[in-house]
């Protein structure tokens, strides 16, 4: 190969990029990537495969999605005069939402945060603007965000909500001060959810340029890779233009279609989730050392003590159980560690390992 | 909304844009997207979905889809010193492509080809230089691709191998001359390669800036959406890092593990419909006003007498049958129009309509 094929060819930016690697999980208890642990009883999955066994496979998708769509506006509730957009996760949306601005474009969000915004920002180029959370709270620095929009004329702005991976709801006033202090538009992005009794959904028609940003993800279709945003249709209409016409695939489409007509099963796994959630942190708190905090999503971040994260990590691994190490982005996440809320048994090895490592400590 | 919320966010190529329409089939017989028409036996479509019974679908996919792509790469023959990427349908992969290259960067493809290739560079605002083909032969026109070369230095050049609309395989040393001559990447887009007995996977090692696209749509698979490319490994660890981590979603890399592993059967169906194909083209030819052209691929371009394409279109959607109307594209595909091969009965519904529609004609 030529010395200089790659750098004549590909963007600077990406280069010097790395790719985004994913831990290895084989045969740990997996509690570091906010999945759901429950699967579907056996007399669910026969009714679902039925469904796929004539699903057309040798055709194109829907292009449009028009069935699946219309489920996800009835089961989410969206009002009446908004649109949606579906793309494979809650990644492709926000992929989408960027390559459609300017390449001289900023994009803000506060930090830490999810960390798929900044990656695909940079990847295209644009400009990427975070600002630091308060600490402790984990709250919006509101004159700081406000500052930032007056300096950087940001096109878009991402609040997840609640936020990953601190797990608290931002406050919803210093949002709608945010929303209508910005000529950009403002994603808030509410992936958990199904774990939070919030949301923006009913205030999108208050707003022309608010856009709310779902995943069924983390309600326990993590495999299908089906996200959506919803907001007023003349911005959907623009994104829409530059969608690939097939986006979503016909398994997806009928997977989530059945899901979605499902949902007291997952509503059960929902609450089971919030009351494990409740346990675990209490838990947490009573270990020596550890302050965990409050969590409106699936997971629970949570402090150690001085340069214990890491040791507490690996010692986990070693007993079997794969959470997130987030002291290495340094910040306001020295220390921290983030455990999703598993099964009984799965959070009972959690505290259990961890306690125990507690304990060995110097 | 205020009046300039579109204008001020959104690059104006994108506003400029329409969206890619996709002709309503309901209740047609379906000859305008080449897709393959065959489904599975019911023992085949058994196993399949045992296989999908034990996805946990409640969790991510493998990031790098391991599996999947050791069997493509064993299925493709694909040269051990090169490595592979998967993209949702070779869209996303033309996508991903387009979205390494700095913005004044310059794509180039003959003309008529594959929409998405200007589709995409146009909605990044990317340049975009598209050269004529030979009239009648469909041929590249090897000096103006030349010339074009030099002028625009291209940094990603498409050729499709067959051509869609055209059917047929350019001459390899064109293709051979224009990589030897670029110093850019030229995609080979070989989705047709299933028909075509010829393909640039094997010249793969000889140029590091060749790459070879494919995908699973044309081999009876439309539904799930996967394409991938292979190339060098410097050029595939870059677009890598660009990949959304969790792309190809479970359901999708179960499937098409398990089809691949059940080649034979795609095989048959490929055999019979290239077998089909000689028979379709042969019945056009014979039809008066008629000029069919020799294809490589799973369709037929055929010319009409001036100015009866549209006519004899929307005549045989009356008829119950749908196929592609070129005609308004103008330029070499005037009065042209493209039929995908159906099954047996299908095609010799589209034969007996068309004949009959020449027939009433003044």
């Amino acid at each position: 190969m030529k010395q200089n094929l790659l750098s004549s060819i590909f963007r600077k930016e990406i280069l010097n990029m790395s790719a985004y690697k994913v831990a290895e999980a084989k045969n740990l208890i997996k509690l570091d990537a906010m999945e759901n642990p429950y699967t579907w009883p056996e007399n669910i999955k026969d009714q679902w495969l039925s469904t796929i066994r004539n699903c057309p496979i040798n055709r194109y998708p829907d292009p449009e999605a028009r069935q699946l769509a219309a489920t996800i506006k009835k089961t989410n509730s969206i009002p009446g005069q908004c649109e949606i957009l579906l793309g494979n996760g809650s990644d492709e949306i926000i992929q989408l939402l960027l390559m459609a601005l300017p390449s001289d474009s900023n994009v803000l969000a506060p930090s830490p945060g999810f960390v798929m915004y900044q990656q695909v920002a940079l990847s295209l180029g644009l400009g990427y603007q975070s600002i630091s959370l308060l600490p402790d709270s984990f709250d919006l620095d509101l004159p700081a965000m406000l500052d930032a929009i007056k300096q950087h004329q940001p096109s878009v702005i991402f609040l997840a909500y609640p936020n990953n991976p601190t797990g608290n709801l931002f406050n919803e006033n210093d949002i709608r001060q945010i929303i209508e202090t910005t000529a950009g538009l403002v994603i808030v992005d509410e992936a958990y959810a199904p774990f939070a009794e919030a949301s923006f959904i009913k205030k999108l028609p208050d707003y022309p340029n608010l856009l709310v940003m779902r995943t069924v993800s983390k309600l326990g279709l993590a495999g299908l890779r089906l996200g959506f945003i919803a907001g007023n249709k003349k911005i959907i209409e623009q994104l829409n233009k530059i969608r690939l016409p097939y986006n979503i695939n016909s398994l997806t489409q009928i997977t989530a279609e059945f899901a979605l007509n499902n949902q007291d099963l997952f509503e059960q796994q929902t609450l089971q989730i919030c009351n494990d959630r409740t346990l675990v942190l209490n838990q947490l708190n009573q270990l020596p050392g550890i302050s965990a905090y409050s969590s409106a999503a699936n997971f629970i971040l949570f402090k150690t003590r001085n340069n214990q994260a890491t040791t507490i990590f690996e010692g986990l691994k070693k007993c079997g159980v794969l959470i997130k190490n987030l002291s290495p982005q340094n910040g306001l996440l020295t220390d921290c560690l983030r455990v999703t809320i598993g099964k009984p048994d799965e959070n009972k090895a959690f505290i259990d390992s961890l306690s125990e490592i507690i304990n060995s400590l110097p």
